[in-house]
């Protein structure tokens, strides 16, 4: 685990908002990954477990959308996951060339425990802000999520003409 | 490359704030990725190139410490990028057992399209937005990089107690 020093308001001046959100993706991943190690999952696999968790039955490629992740890396994390018996795949009975992915009963009984640490994240970073504060956080995520989506959606776009 | 699908902002409803971070960041990596491609460099590789632009004769610790990344995952750019023949290493004559790493000049030749790609998808993030909105975005973004980091901070101090 990386050492991380205690950082005060001053080190963060001048720095880009892609890099805030750098910053805060990877602290946020390293804070999961080492809570989730007791439950042997990584912060990057527990996602494909709270995706099954809201809706079984997806196929990877569900997965891969839902989450703007490509497809290679949720191919290699579902496997991991299915390796360790979290997960499992049956053929899609509507199109046997495909298959779809359940939660097994072991991986269904750690989700208490994920939402546990990923809600305590989520308090963590919402405590001493007003309501309307945190109202406000989250409606300028939502158009800085919509912009980088739909920039990216753009660039695709131009790259396929 | 994963095709990414236009979003309408009635799909980002009821989502956790970690996770609209998570989004911005993937959509901006791939972004970048995409712009990058024809640098021969990738979006985790970058960083080590401006780190480096902005200061050199740094050690891979300075850079992992600076950028918050593990170590193991700083060494394999690092590497990359030395094979690529973008940055060297040069042993720190202060401390013969350790290496400080410096861009070549063939590195150092990419900065300004590397800062145009960045600078581009920053302003992009940041159009229509007031002023005054801009400064209260990056105010917020710094709160939340200042929890996230010092939520990290405490997890390790009392994994260590």
């Amino acid at each position: 685990m990386h050492k991380v020093k205690k950082i005060i308001d001053e080190d963060l001046n001048d720095i880009p908002l892609g890099i805030f959100i750098s910053i805060i993706h990877r602290t946020r991943m390293m804070y999961l990954n080492n809570k989730l190690k007791s439950l042997n999952i990584t912060a990057s696999q527990f996602l494909y477990l709270i995706g099954l968790y809201r809706k079984e039955g997806q196929t990877q490629e569900d997965l891969a959308t839902h989450f703007f992740i490509d497809k290679g890396t949720v191919a290699r994390g579902v496997k991991k996951l299915e390796d360790k018996g979290f997960i499992c795949r049956r053929t899609d009975p509507n199109n046997r060339r495909r298959y779809l992915l359940y939660l097994t009963n072991e991986g269904r009984s750690l989700m208490p425990e994920i939402c546990k640490i990923t809600t305590y994240w989520e308090e963590s970073m919402n405590e001493d802000f007003s309501k309307a504060e945190k109202k406000q956080i989250k409606e300028l995520l939502k158009k800085l999520t919509l912009k980088s989506l739909n920039k990216l959606y753009d660039a695709e776009e131009n790259l396929n003409e």
